[in-house]
C-alpha cells in the first residue's frame, strides 16, 4: 500500500499527459442530444463517482446520478437511457455487477464509457470507449493509487464535457501537490496517534470534498477494522449529529470556496459538543495540512492523499497489515 | 414519538385515499417528453427519496437521480434541467436548502412538485403542484408518521408515472400490515434489549428495502446518540464488511424477492465473523417479523415502523427522551 501511495506522483503525471487522447475518446461517444449522465461505481470507485458527480454537473450542468445497480443486475428493470452517457468505473473491470449494469445501460441506449485500469477487462469490452487509467497493477487489497488516478480521470472528463470550475493547468499542478503531501507524512502519522483508541469514527466534508470524506472514511474501515463513516456537514446537522458526544472522534476535511464556512462552522459546534476534532484542511491551526492554493474543486484529490496516510498509520499502529485486510479480496463478487 | 407512531395507519389510509387526486395533480405536470426524475431532500425524506429513486427508476424506466444540493445552494450552478421532472421533499417544507435548490431546478427548465406535510409552505409556493402528506402537525423530532407517508407518496407516485411492481391494491394494504406491526412490538423491545450494551451498529438491506436501512440508523442515531449507519449489502462487501469483528451488531433487514438471497448470505457470512446480527424479516427464525405476504416492494414502510420501534424501545431502554434529541431541533438550516 505505501509503494502505491509513493507511485502516485508519477502515474497521475502520466494520466493527465495523455488528456488529448482522453478527450478525444469520450467527445466521440457523447450523445448528440445529451439528456444527462449516469455513473455506474461500487467501493472505491463510488467515491471517485461521488467526486465525479458533482464535478460533472457543475461542468455540463446536466443532471448526474450515481446508478442503483441492483435495478438492472438483481430486478433486471426495462430501461430507456437515451441520451444518457453511461460511465462504469472499476478498477479491475473484472466486477461482475458493474459489467451487468454497464451492459443493461448500453443496450438501454446509453452511451456506454469504461474508466478502468485494465483495457482487457470484461468492463472495457462492454463499453464503446476506454479511458484507460494506467497505473500499472495494483496489489494491495485497500486500492490507493487506482483511486486518485480515477479522481483525476473526472477531472479530466469535466474539461472535456463542458466548463469545469478549473483549467488543464491547474489540474497539471495536482501531482506535484500529491508530491509535497507525501513528503510530509509526519503529521498524519501524529494524528493516527490521538486515534488510536477510537473505537468509531466519522469523517465530514461538504460539496467537492465530500467524496474524499467517504473514501477516507472506507480506507479506515478496510485497513483498521473501525467503524467509520463518511457525512456531508448537512447531512450531519439533520440527525446524525445527536450520535456525536464527548470525545467522539471526528476528521473534518476542508478547503478554502464556497463550503469552507459551513465545515468550519460545522467544526465549531462539534468542539462546542467536545467532540475530538481533527482538521485536515488549509489553515495554520488544522492537525494536518492541504494545499491553500488548489481550487477548492481539485483539492480533494490531495484530501484522499491524506485519508490514506491516515489509514495507512492507524493501521500500523494498530498492528495490522494494511496490505491484507482481514476477509477482503481484491475483486467483489455481489 | 410513540403517539405519532400510533397515528400512521390512519394516517396512511387517509393518504392512499387520495390517490386518485396526486395521480391527477403529479401527471398534470409531467414533462411531455421525460428525460428523467430528480428527487432533492435531505434527512430522513433523503431516506424516503432513496426509496423513491428505486421505485420510479423501476416504474419509468428513465434515470432517476438525487440533487447534490450544494450544487445550487452554495455554487450557483448553471444548470439545463429541461425534460426533468424535479420532486422535493420536507415534512415541514421550510428547510431552506431545499426550497433554493427546487428554486433552481424550476428556473432551470424543470418541473417541480413539493411532497411536503405544509401546503402553505415556502417549498409549496415553488412548486407547480402539491403532494400533501396531511398527516397533521408532527411534535416529536425524530420525524416518524411524515417518514412512511413520504414513502407511499412515492409508491403513488410510482403507480402514477408507470409501471410499478405492485398494485394499488396491495398498496392499500400497507396501513393494515402496519397496524399489525405496530400491535406486535415486543419482538423489537427484545431485540432493543439485546443492544443494550452497543457502543455503534450497522442497518443492512438491499434494493427497495436500502432506504429503511439508512432510515432505521439514522432513527437509532438520532434517538439512542449512538453511531449506527445503514449500508446496502453489496456495498458492505466492498469493504466495510473488514470493520465488522466479534461482537460487532448488524440489524439485518430482508424481504422475500430477488434481494432476499444476497442479504440472507451476507448474513450467514457476517455471522461466520461472529457479528451480533439481529435479522428483521419474513423467515421464522427472524429475531423481529415483518410481513411475508407483502411485495417487496412495499415491505420497506413495514421495516421503516420496525426500526422506529428499535430505536424508541432502545433510547427509553438508554435512560434518553426520544422526543428530544439532544442538539436536534425540527427544521435544520444548512
Amino acid at each position: 500500500m505505501a509503494r502505491e501511495m509513493a507511485e502516485q506522483p508519477a502515474r497521475l503525471r502520466d494520466l493527465i499527459g495523455r488528456a488529448d487522447e482522453v478527450f478525444g475518446r469520450v467527445l466521440s461517444v457523447v450523445p448528440t442530444e445529451l439528456h444527462g449522465i449516469t455513473i455506474v461505481a461500487r467501493g472505491s470507485s463510488d467515491h471517485a463517482a461521488t467526486y465525479g458527480r458533482y464535478l460533472l454537473e457543475a461542468a455540463t450542468g446536466k443532471p448526474v446520478s450515481l446508478a442503483a445497480p441492483s435495478l438492472h443486475t438483481l430486478y433486471g428493470i426495462s430501461t430507456d437511457y437515451r441520451g444518457q452517457l453511461v460511465l462504469a468505473v472499476s478498477q479491475s473491470g473484472a466486477t461482475p455487477e458493474i459489467v451487468a449494469c454497464l451492459r443493461a445501460l448500453c443496450a438501454a441506449g446509453g452511451s456506454g464509457v469504461a474508466i478502468t485500469n485494465d483495457p482487457a477487462s470484461e468492463l472495457a469490452s462492454a463499453a464503446e470507449v476506454v479511458v484507460q487509467l494506467g497505473v500499472g497493477e495494483e496489489r494491495a487489497v485497500p486500492a490507493t493509487k487506482t483511486v486518485t488516478a480515477q479522481f483525476v480521470a473526472f477531472a479530466m472528463l469535466a474539461l472535456a464535457l463542458g466548463s469545469a470550475p478549473f483549467s488543464l493547468d491547474e489540474l497539471g499542478s495536482v501531482p506535484g501537490l500529491v508530491e509535497g503531501v507525501l513528503d510530509d507524512g509526519g503529521p498524519s502519522v501524529a494524528a493516527a496517534d490521538s486515534l488510536v483508541d477510537a473505537s468509531h469514527l466519522i469523517v465530514v466534508a461538504r460539496g467537492f470534498m465530500y467524496g474524499a470524506a467517504l473514501e477516507t472514511a472506507l480506507k479506515i474501515k478496510e485497513t483498521c477494522s473501525l467503524l467509520a463513516d463518511g457525512y456531508s456537514s448537512a447531512d450531519l446537522r439533520h440527525g446524525p449529529i445527536a450520535a456525536v458526544t464527548r470525545g467522539f472522534p471526528v476528521v473534518a476535511l476542508n478547503a478554502f470556496g464556497p463550503a469552507y464556512e459551513d465545515v468550519a462552522s460545522l467544526v465549531g459546534e462539534l468542539r462546542a459538543r467536545q467532540a475530538f476534532v481533527l482538521g485536515v484542511g488549509p489553515d495554520a491551526d488544522d492537525e494536518v495540512g492541504l494545499p491553500a492554493e488548489m481550487p477548492e474543486s481539485l483539492v480533494p484529490v490531495a484530501a484522499v492523499v491524506r485519508g490514506q496516510q491516515l489509514a495507512h498509520a492507524l493501521a500500523l499502529r494498530l498492528g495490522y497489515d494494511p496490505d491484507r485486510p482481514e476477509g477482503l479480496s481484491k475483486v467483489t463478487v455481489t
